[in-house]
């Protein structure tokens, strides 16, 4: 998606491919195929390009410490992307520079875990602090039993850094002391043990958008409302309807200052939870996540925002100014697609295209998988309940849910 | 400009480009090099493709014929895209069939073209009937003499089809009775004389943008207003400011009569002159160019309206229902950027990004050459005069007329 605006500014883009048919590989001309766990694919790879950015968190700590040390330019840098590969890291991070997180704790065994649910009440969320992604590597638990494998794994990565302690430093594992005081990174997802937060009884998740480039100049998107079935985002409206002025003034705020602190270049998404203050009664955010990429709760922006997250990350990334993050109508409703039981999409996105002129659908070229995001939807006006149904109705059409 | 559409719509694009490094070469993965003129590769070129169409009007007669005999499906067809290579064939059309023209005639010789001229009066507009573009095959000449060179062409080329006549039809020349009723095909570009026309004495100029599917379904967008510089249209606002509602939907109706009666497939620009009725005094329209495929004209709408006209000419020449050809806002103004002394233009463009946030740079990735369409602007709001302003800077600025 970062393809259409690269076209416009005269970007030329070059994507490390994982196969020939990936869905970036079909739009750009130059895709070379390799793994991006493969220190010597991703450096070749690297040596061709002026800045070398990211569609996802998963690449290791150490492919991204070997590409600077060979002085590649990566936006985000390695120590701003450990705050989106590693969520222990984040909340760490994020409580020290006092923006509001739900209450968390880092947990090696089950009887930490017992007494932070004691103490905040079960059942707790566990996350696995690296690898998860649409409500995998997250549990809703009532009791440490339910986390007994993973704590299991905590055990095992522990005992294989102690061993790997005082010797020589290999290809799995570096250390950084610049990065983290007290922690390994690499050495296994669970090295670090887990994170378990309270479970926050929300009124809604919104998210912010943010942009930072290294010059330091930021931007932020108007905050949206992400709608969420079974722990996958269906809607995000935009902006977030009846949303304080105040607390999309706090929230904003608090975007602006993780990605400043934080040393984030390109977009940022915070997805949040709006709370409502235990004292004062008053709207709140607490931070859920971070992705440091375009994402999904901004593909609203493609169509109603003067300047799209994908624009605006290759902007920001080649240290360009940086473009209008206005709205270009009153409303706008993103609709995700996801993979259902149509193995041919083309004889429904005709029909929805007949259906709807004013709908904007946009497709990832990617097989279709049950439950895969495959594609989204969006659509602008002055109506927000007009909108949210005919995004519902194209999202569902699409899928397969409903046949007319 | 289409592929960024075709990725959102997931339809992969392959282009025949004149060389490696062509603009649609660096965005488009599939992109043979191949000469539109070649038969054999144009053939090859079209075997890999469910539906052939064109960014250009340029590709010969006898290359189409052939598509067509292999059975590609060319969209515009071959039977309407005479109409846009050949203006002595638009003018006896449109004329066919009741859309208004300026006064013209065919001219074979020098005393046709004194006697036209003496009739509407001095000076008149002679044209090339093929190949013109930009002012190129257009003068404004108050005597036979200064198109003495052209009528000596048309003499050779009269000549040589005569020759030619009732010899084996070859490959440069191809004789169809079903399109041209009184006229060769191919056999020199002057081989029909030349089209001599009134010079109008407009009020301004104006053009209207119509789309049509196979299936025949249509659509046009607002009626705009191109402002031209020394015969090249520098800026295009959009809807036409202070139109009269009334010409707007005379033209709106004639662009779709256009489309309907000529068959047109995709996306269609109708340049046309306002003028005065000298009988009425009420403004009225008459038809000066045709052309078929996306159009400069029409670049506004890539962030001026729901549907760009790129997105809408695919989606034309597949077959697929037509979009919503709805303004964004209230008004759009393109700016054309041309070629000028900057031959790096990434300083300027720079600091075109950071002086308006709004602005939207669109570069084709063209080598710079004085005068040549390198890239266009677009801004949208709701101070006409402010937008303007802004479109002409940004112009001037990338193209070296203006310094800050």
């Amino acid at each position: 998606m970062c393809q259409p605006p690269a076209v416009g500014l005269s970007i030329t883009l070059s994507v490390l491919a994982e196969s020939a048919d990936a869905s970036a590989a079909l739009v750009i001309p130059s895709s070379p195929v390799g793994d991006h766990t493969d220190i010597e694919a991703v450096r070749a790879f690297a040596r061709e390009c002026d800045v070398v950015t990211f569609d996802h968190e998963q690449v290791p700590a150490e492919v991204l410490a070997a590409l600077e040390a060979d002085g590649v330019i990566l936006h985000p840098s390695r120590a701003a992307l450990v705050f989106a590969q590693d969520k222990l890291a984040m909340r760490r991070r994020l409580t020290d520079i006092g923006i509001s997180c739900p209450v968390w704790t880092q947990v090696r065994d089950a009887a930490t875990l017992q007494a932070f649910g004691d103490a905040v009440g079960w059942p707790v969320i566990v996350k696995t602090p690296r690898g998860g992604y649409d409500g995998k590597g997250v549990r809703v638990v009532g009791s440490p039993d339910e986390v007994a494998d993973w704590l299991a794994y905590v055990a095992r990565d522990a005992a294989a850094a102690v061993e790997a302690q005082g010797a020589e430093v290999h290809g799995a594992e570096v250390q950084d002391d610049e990065l983290q005081d007290d922690e390994a990174i690499g050495g296994g997802p669970f090295v670090n043990g887990l994170l378990a937060e309270e479970k926050v009884n929300f009124v809604r998740e919104i998210a912010m958008l943010v942009v930072r480039s290294p010059s330091g100049q930021a931007g932020a998107w108007q905050v949206v409302e992400t709608v969420q079935t079974d722990g996958i985002c269906t809607q995000v409206l935009a902006p977030a309807p009846g949303l304080d002025p105040r607390l999309a003034a706090v929230a904003t705020e608090a975007g602006l200052r993780i990605a400043g602190e934080l040393g984030v270049t390109g977009v940022m998404a915070v997805e949040m939870f709006e709370v409502t203050d235990a004292v004062t009664g008053d709207p709140a955010y607490l931070v859920n996540e971070l992705a440091m990429r375009p994402h999904n709760s901004g593909h609203w922006t493609i169509d109603g925002a003067v300047t799209s997250q994908f624009e605006q990350h290759l902007r920001a990334v080649l240290d360009l100014p940086l473009g209008d993050t206005s709205p270009r109508a009153p409303w706008t409703v993103m609709g995700n697609v996801l993979g259902g039981d149509h193995a041919q999409l083309y004889p429904t996105y005709r029909h929805l295209l007949a259906r709807d002129p004013g709908l904007k659908i946009h497709l990832y070229g990617k097989g279709v998988r049950p439950g895969r995001k495959i594609g989204h939807v969006n659509v602008s006006g002055a109506d927000l309940d007009d909108l949210r149904a005919r995004a519902g109705h194209a999202s569902d059409f699409l899928q397969g849910v409903i046949t007319e």
